[in-house]
């Protein structure tokens, strides 16, 4: 007599920001139900996503890392085939996973390229977490956007002349992953005669926020710009 | 002998796009903790952002209502000038207020109203949400964005022209409180040859996802079209 095994689901699980409290309780009750979590780290660290939620792990509950190399331009995707198809290997087995992910798992979240590899085949998911701009605004005190303002979030990877368009637009702008990009996104904002905070590691313990000009040349990898509309 | 009291802080609550469970842990504590609770509600109608956490609202818990008249157009100033000023009364009494917003608070959120009229007087903490482009993706079951792409929300009361522009930018688009707007949004994006999906009432029970084609031409006010970057 054949069994026919139902598939696990996919879980994409927003952790949110930074700051364990900024989870939401709809990830909680996922993330202490599954048999199986999973998440990416950067090649020989720890990973964030897992942090953030450290406290509600269970020693039995099994754990699939993902190691991404932490050098620029694209990750191949291989790391993302072989990362899938572990997951998927669980799921198979009927058992559900959920994948932890910094901030919001579809605003520019690695979750994607694993959604790629794995919704046409199970079940998925996807708890929306507390995305970065939006915890950067708080800890700078100052609305993102209002009324009728478009909002535009970019990456500071982005090429000299696209951020300089950006800039020119009037639009409201998170300025997003600034980094290493810090120096060339303050002459770039300095052109333009915009007004900008600068907010590091918002939601950690050692968050702050500043002017921008006031801001150093060396800034994190989750550091932001908010650069508010032009009246 | 004089006593010095000492203010009460303003709370800017994030409740998130609708999904009780959408509520972060930090949002529940300090909701729980506080004295006063104060909400925006359309004039005759129930506060949404009151109905996401109502099952943790305690009786003894002070509550103060701004009624919002529901007509297209800026509000009037006077409305949070006088609600301002009731919430003013509360923390000058040495009470905490918590103002419940739907979303995040900073995310096209009245708060922002309330915000320029208290910030300077008291001490203020935002909690981030949710906020409903992520919850309208996670429901969609596609990324917002990826990579270097940039993403721009935009309201879709603003007029054809600033909407087609954004079209033709080729950005990624999360268009809100789509509401009586559709069949112009519709028409739009048709004429821009860009695809996109309809989200209604995301994290609602009555939540749907579909192809912009098939949306009909009625929707409601929390409901979104998204358009993804143009590969």
């Amino acid at each position: 007599m054949g069994l026919r095994m139902t598939a696990g689901t996919l879980h994409g699980l927003g952790v949110g920001p930074g700051d364990p409290e900024l989870l939401t309780l709809k990830a909680l009750r996922i993330l202490r139900g599954v048999p199986v979590v999973a998440y990416p780290a950067p090649e020989g660290g720890e990973s964030f996503a897992r942090a953030i939620v450290a406290a509600h792990i269970a020693p039995e509950q099994g754990e699939i890392r993902i190691d991404v190399p932490m050098r620029p331009g694209p990750e191949p995707a291989a790391i993302y085939d072989e990362g899938a198809a572990r997951i998927a290997e669980r799921l198979e087995d009927g058992r559900d996973v959920a994948v932890l992910c910094e901030g919001d798992p579809f605003t520019y979240g690695s979750f994607a390229y694993l959604h790629d590899r794995l919704a046409h085949r199970f079940p998925v998911q996807v708890v929306p977490g507390v995305s970065s701009p939006m915890a950067c605004a708080a800890l700078a005190g100052r609305p993102l956007a209002r009324r009728d303002e478009p909002l535009t979030l970019l990456p500071a990877t982005l090429p000299d002349e696209a951020l300089a368009a950006r800039l020119a637009s009037g639009d409201a702008l998170a300025i997003m992953k600034v980094g290493r990009h810090l120096p060339r996104v303050k002459r770039l904002v300095s052109r333009s005669g915009r007004e900008a905070v600068f907010v590091r590691r918002a939601t950690l313990p050692d968050a702050c926020a500043c002017p921008l000009e006031a801001a150093g040349e060396a800034a994190p990898y989750f550091s932001m710009v908010l650069v508010g509309a032009r009246p």
